[in-house]
């Protein structure tokens, strides 16, 4: 836990047109922002030429926040290379499955190249040297959003042979685990390995993604233990994880093993952006916290959110609000906006920032200025939030890659629904029926620690996980799976005996077909499916033993087949989802099911989303958000101090929150 | 006819995970399979490294397959190259319109590569002396759907450069049959002439992959060359031709001139792939078979056909049984699944064969069964089937070459309709109306066999071909043409004379003068058009000069102008269909004009399928076959014996077909 | 002014089966056409081997022209190279964003190749030895539609790069002026600029974009030095300008600074096609001749316009004598069919001529023959006319670029709209209300001539362009301008104070947010808005400030915002328009506003055209066409003599025009 809960912005003094450091800070502070993160999108400003190093600016604008009394991030400025670090090595953009990056964008480099290593790491000892000397900067931020860029350069490559040798020791072994035989693919010494890039072959192409991620981890940990050598024992390392982008933070982030890259930090951060205006659910706020807080078991900033959002999502009146407070319900100890002000050249120009190109305070520093009071009244309320949820989703890289190659929409929508639609679509139910929920890696063994585990789309799973997943429930424990549970394992080979693999006592159920539903619908006796509920993308054709039916398909010749089944295993229970029956059928499906789970359900719903922590003082602490364009009104779910009234509400009592309003309740 | 219909596998042991070989085989004969089909696929195991050879796994399948009582046949293992000969020969990954293929994937190679063909003769002869050891080995297959796979290489187009420099003799009759002076192109020496890959002149593109296309005919002639060393009398060699791929086999394949091409077997082979479950038709059985009887005029062997299919075509019960009965009656000598098994890694995994993943005989093994007995018990019968139809379809790879380049649909719909959208336009009219009918070569020229003669969309037609139709007709034939008949030669260059060229008095019409048609109706006096009929994608405005108008346009500027003509010519009449008028109005149409042509039409349609075929025995066999999902009830067309119920039926007896049901009648 | 209206065909002989140029010509001329346009097309026929020329079908064309007494256009044959120039410089074909063009196409090739250079010059003097020894040549086209093809050679990199120090002076002014500082790409040495192709800059972007269009300047302006040379006084140099390519000639051509490059010819040609039959409105020819008779501010040529046109647009009777009619209503002194005969090989097969495939005369030979009947009985009514619009609509290439770079439609539909849809959705708008303009450059700074200037995305705007718009208004001028009016300056950096920069007070209005419009409708208390109005794209939050709303925003959040504004400032008035409002409600604003700005609106509304001018003697000439598939019928806008008719008509009289008719009234 930090000190104090952290509000800031993103600050590149080097895009603004004309000099007023002095101005911005003023007006930073006078909004009640108390952060800024600075250094690292512009090496080429810190480093002009090979060797000659100017940080001038980074020292003035450090003197600056000093002396305007603002905490900094100081960020490392690795991930755009200046011009002619590229004329220096032509070599060091990433060569990718699609070809050679060309200069120009960021994160278009080789991560494994020495000569960007040496470099970068030369310019961070100097950024660092300068940083350290400044008592404002509270931690660093370890690159941006790292990736690995899809590296695919002869040198990855070789270093791919060698961790294929360390891993599977012989040709043979590689062979049969990846059933290299097929069409011919299969090598008899270790120098035939061809060009990775043109394989068929998923389990191959999938390790390949997987030692790609290990690049990335690798990565980080080498910035922190430069970064180490540096920072003083109170300023923390962070990182901007970030998630599977569709314009905006919509999934989990295929490219990073960010459970094992987190090691590299002391407190995890995160960017989420997300869609805003008519459009703000609140959704990816919720689901980008969980991540966050689920890699370190424990609170994390928000590094990067949006201020005025791209172009499309400017925020209604009261939206800023309302996200900054969810972000803090959620467990983050910052809320940063990228940025201070709007791009005027280059690209992101309509990005913008609190400040719009007129870089004179309008609306959106308006309404931070009423969060910056408003933390200035009761931050020391909402300071060291703690989460108990008891209920977890399961995430799983390997099972994402499995999904990428033999994806369960193969037939279906355009664009196909992928792992992060399947993981969503749990989550988001959930969201929407306001149970809270924590994110957890399938190299978790222990899931003692909650009632309910979640596992949508794990396709790919290891011996030892689905023994883990048995005893789970063995002991108490409740699962709902979904369609492909355990259908391969860790190297994609799909297991060769009965479906879901090591699992079909646990869940009563077994199949050996599937299909795409063409015109399945799905009925129910005991739980009340939305008209027009359907089976879409995959279904599997259950065969039960022992479990009971709770939804079945309605079709002329699969109709009768289970397509959700319930079954009691020892002292648990297991559900099986075996086919994408959408939105409204899983939420009905919850909402019946879930209380037997011991999970209890609220009274409200989506778009009134509560949100529960215990705070610093022990007190519990409900946030109440109204996500919709109308005013709601809601007997108050606990009885407490309404912070920002400063007046005491009892249960029961009518609260009435206005469009897009909050109201936050301490427990006695 | 060879002595026994066979059904059979593929079977792949070199993919399955643990030692089950026996226990296949014996499943295999208790289902009814008489037949395997193996070695095709896995040269990286037959020699694991350059000149290592290591056949012990394929003798060990002879062997058991012996002993077992199985027929083989023997693929050349040709068609996916080891990473070692990559790895020797960098350039022989084939460079092709769209760059050079990476290695990984099948049919990824330069066909006329030395270096590819001395190592294939070297494995191709190993496997041969191995397999000629065999008495159970029954015949042999030519590597696997052959391609050129848009061979590009320097290599194949300094070939190309000599096949024109044969074929043409000077530059200046190039540039004249080509018109290269378009835009510059013309040269003036044989040097001169560039990368084919630029050409914008569809004259020369065409011819070039005229020449790929005889690229694969050499390349098979070769094949066979080599085989016919090692072969038996007794032993076939036969090849999986295969067709124009929309996810199933949809059409002509423009790949290969397979009428020449089948020169380098004894027996035509094909891979028939289909829609399946609710989508399921049968008219690509028809088709396929079709397509595969002419090319050597004569019976052929389904070398693949789905068991369980690809993801999303799950056969409903009965469906597979229908399927197998189609493809005898179409004069399929066997019938061979791909798959034995269901891959467990790799790609093509959800491509399913008879055993699901988990090696377990299921629902699918249960009907292959069913069929199996069935074939135990009448396959005599259904041996050697001829067919005797009257109606051919004419195809032509130059003009489907010509449709690529010049389509009609070029500013139709998306995706546009192509060449063997028009072909299977007419011949899926023909499938519906049960007027069963051969696909013949635009090289043929004697139709007297034929009373009529379709030839959908044959745009590229040399002087000899408009002449020896003027002659049909002139003799009393019959022919339906389409749209752009006879409006290029054999170089697509368009003919600068009446159109179409050279038939104008057999037609009885003219046209200058063609557009796509929006908003433009049909209407006839004589033929019930359903509603909503319409001219699509391209129209001619005739000028009739004798014919007869059957249907018009209907249009504010184009109304009255013929869509539709016949003419009486000589002792014989023609049709002109002047544009795309749908599936509705061509039923329509063809349901009115054939027996005018001397084709009856039997009283059913489509869902139901007639097929009929003369069996070893002299007998009229006549196959009833319920394409739907519910029952079906008719009068049997035919007296016999009723063969799947061993009872006699008369002509009129109503005969009940259950959903996808089938009832095999053998006359006495 | 020319001697005669010119009424032609583009010919070429070099393309036709067999010989038939007397033939050929005779047809011509007894069709009414009085000129060809020859030999821009072959060079490889010019000069079959380097250096090796062979002009003797250039030389019997031109000896047959002037025995047939035609007029010729003579091109250059530079815009399609021959093979074996490609041959000898195989790097002579453009490098370009997306890779090496290949041979085969034309324009393909790097304008700034020395060697290039040096053989389109010896060819073109060859060509011109030729063509001043006749008198039949009245002209001279420079090339075929130059466009810089993207050139990204070195040498045209390293080019950009001098014309950066030229123009910049120091990285560090170049480093501000672009904000390479973004992402790190800021350069200390000018030898560290990168390959541009990679920039995520779109102030660089863009500046590269300008210095393309300039190499075409610099092009032409070659040739016409070359041309000089050989010309006699009265022969004219000209060169075929078009336009943004959509299929047809749509909007403005985006890689030529057309108005500069004008500089090259002594009168003005283009080429324009457009949707035919029932899709044709006019609107192309009203364009395309506005832009073409802007270029030197007087009469132009249409040196290409379709005869039959592509596949599809098949004209319907009258079409094509009303479409050449539109054309010398809008100033052009020549109209040239592209072409005479239809191709046979080759491309371009299907975009055919006067003559179909057969080479006999058909219905559009008859069409043409009747308008050159027409023009041998009235050409001389129709000579040298004379626009005089008090409308003009300003384009801007930086504009257009910078809404490529920063699309206002960044969110929008598919595919997104730009520059070219936001110019003509104004310049459309006037032509349904029969409001004529001209197009003008931005560098133009007297608007005195014109009452009402429109400024449709002027995204990027020079302050010294804001400066004279402020002057316009000031003195009585009135402009209307669109939202993102001089956001950006003239290298695409956003102004930073408020916007419109420097027109706040013209405008009086501001803003400093704007949105993606969803569910956004308009409102107006005084504009009879159609229903279902929208916002759409962008809408502009706008801070009035003395200036009066005429369109309101209708919507939850953004409800009662101005979408429109008009003000009064000085003697003039400025309008403002927010977002784009779609077709219907920028008809209706017009419509209610224009006479405002002293505009009138006569009484028609497409699809009744009306065309003015003043004719040679003087008198005024009204040109009303019926682009409809049914006939009108309207009071005569004017008295005069009906030229087609020969006969007086009085204003009110009723004028009958059949389907696609024209009448054309010359006042006394």
């Amino acid at each position: 836990m930090l000190d104090d809960l952290l509000y800031g912005v993103a600050y590149y003094p080097e895009y603004i047109p004309y000099e007023r450091m002095d101005e911005d800070m003023s007006l930073m502070r006078r909004a009640g922002f108390n952060l800024i993160r600075v250094a690292e999108s512009t090496w080429s400003t810190w480093e002009p030429r090979d060797g000659e190093f100017d940080l001038s600016l980074l020292r003035r604008t450090l003197d600056a926040a000093d002396s305007h009394g603002l905490k900094v991030i100081v960020g490392t400025p690795t991930y755009a290379i200046p011009a002619w670090l590229y004329k220096k090595y032509p070599d060091i953009l990433t060569e990718t499955h699609s070809g050679v990056a060309r200069y120009g964008g960021r994160q278009n480099f080789d991560i494994t190249h020495p000569g960007y290593r040496f470099h970068a790491e030369r310019i961070m000892r100097r950024v660092l040297e300068l940083a350290r000397q400044y008592e404002c900067v509270i931690g660093y931020q370890i690159d941006n959003e790292t990736k690995h860029y899809d590296t695919c350069s002869p040198r990855a490559q070789a270093m791919f042979r060698e961790y294929l040798e360390r891993k599977f020791g012989t040709v043979e072994e590689l062979n049969r685990r990846m059933g290299l035989a097929y069409w011919s693919n299969s090598i008899a010494d270790w120098s035939d390995l061809p060009d990775v890039r043109g394989t068929i072959n998923g389990s191959l192409g999938a390790e390949y993604s997987a030692f790609q991620r290990g690049l990335v981890t690798d990565f980080l940990l080498w910035q922190r233990s430069i970064i180490d050598e540096y920072r003083f024992y109170d300023q923390f390392i962070t990182h901007n994880f970030d998630y599977e982008w569709r314009g905006w933070s919509f999934g989990l982030q295929p490219d990073v093993d960010q459970f094992e890259a987190a090691r590299a930090v002391t407190i995890a951060g995160c960017d989420i952006y997300h869609k805003g205006a008519g459009e703000l659910t609140g959704a990816e706020i919720s689901f980008g916290g969980a991540v966050a807080r689920g890699l370190k078991n424990d609170n994390y900033l928000v590094l990067e959110t949006q201020a005025q959002g791209n172009f499309g999502y400017l925020p209604y009146p009261g939206q800023l609000f309302l996200q900054a407070m969810a972000h803090y319900s959620y467990g983050a100890e910052c809320v940063e906006y990228w940025h201070w002000h709007s791009i005027h050249n280059a690209v992101e120009s309509y990005w913008k920032g609190v400040l719009s190109h007129d870089l004179t305070p309008g609306e959106t520093y308006r309404e931070c200025s009423e969060i910056g009071g408003t933390l200035a009244r009761i931050s020391d309320h909402l300071a060291g939030l703690k989460k108990n949820n008891s209920v977890a989703v399961m995430v799983s890289r390997r099972a994402q890659c499995g999904e990428r190659w033999f994806p369960a929409a193969m037939m279906g929508e355009t664009p196909p629904r992928n792992y992060s639609d399947y993981l969503r679509w749990v989550t988001d139910s959930l969201y929407r029926l306001n149970v809270e929920y924590d994110i957890v890696p399938d190299t978790l063994r222990d899931f003692s620690k909650y009632k309910l585990l979640v596992l949508p789309c794990l396709y790919s799973a290891t011996e030892e996980l689905t023994a883990a997943l048995r005893d789970h429930v063995a002991n108490g424990g409740h699962i709902v799976a979904t369609f492909r549970t355990a259908f391969a394992d860790e190297y994609l080979k799909i297991y060769h005996d009965a479906a879901p693999h090591g699992l079909t006592d646990v869940f009563g159920v077994t199949y050996d077909r599937f299909t795409k539903p063409q015109g399945v619908s799905l009925r129910s006796e005991s739980i009340p499916l939305p008209e027009g509920s359907a089976a879409q993308d995959w279904m599997e054709l259950l065969r039960p033993a022992g479990a009971r039916t709770l939804i079945e398909y309605d079709h002329p010749v699969w109709g009768g087949i289970p397509a959700v089944t319930v079954n009691d295993f020892e002292r648990g229970s297991a559900m099986y989802i075996a086919s994408y029956i959408g939105d409204g059928a899983l939420d009905a499906l919850f909402e019946s099911a879930l209380p037997g789970f011991g999970i209890p359900l609220p009274d409200q719903r989506w778009p009134i989303v509560l949100s529960r922590a215990v705070n610093f003082y022990g007190r519990a602490v409900t946030f109440i958000f109204n996500y919709q364009n109308s005013p709601a009104s809601l007997p108050s779910p606990e009885s407490g101090l309404s912070l920002l009234e400063d007046a005491n509400v009892r249960a029961g009592d009518e609260l009435t929150l206005p469009p897009w309003g909050v109201a936050i309740i301490e427990g006695q």
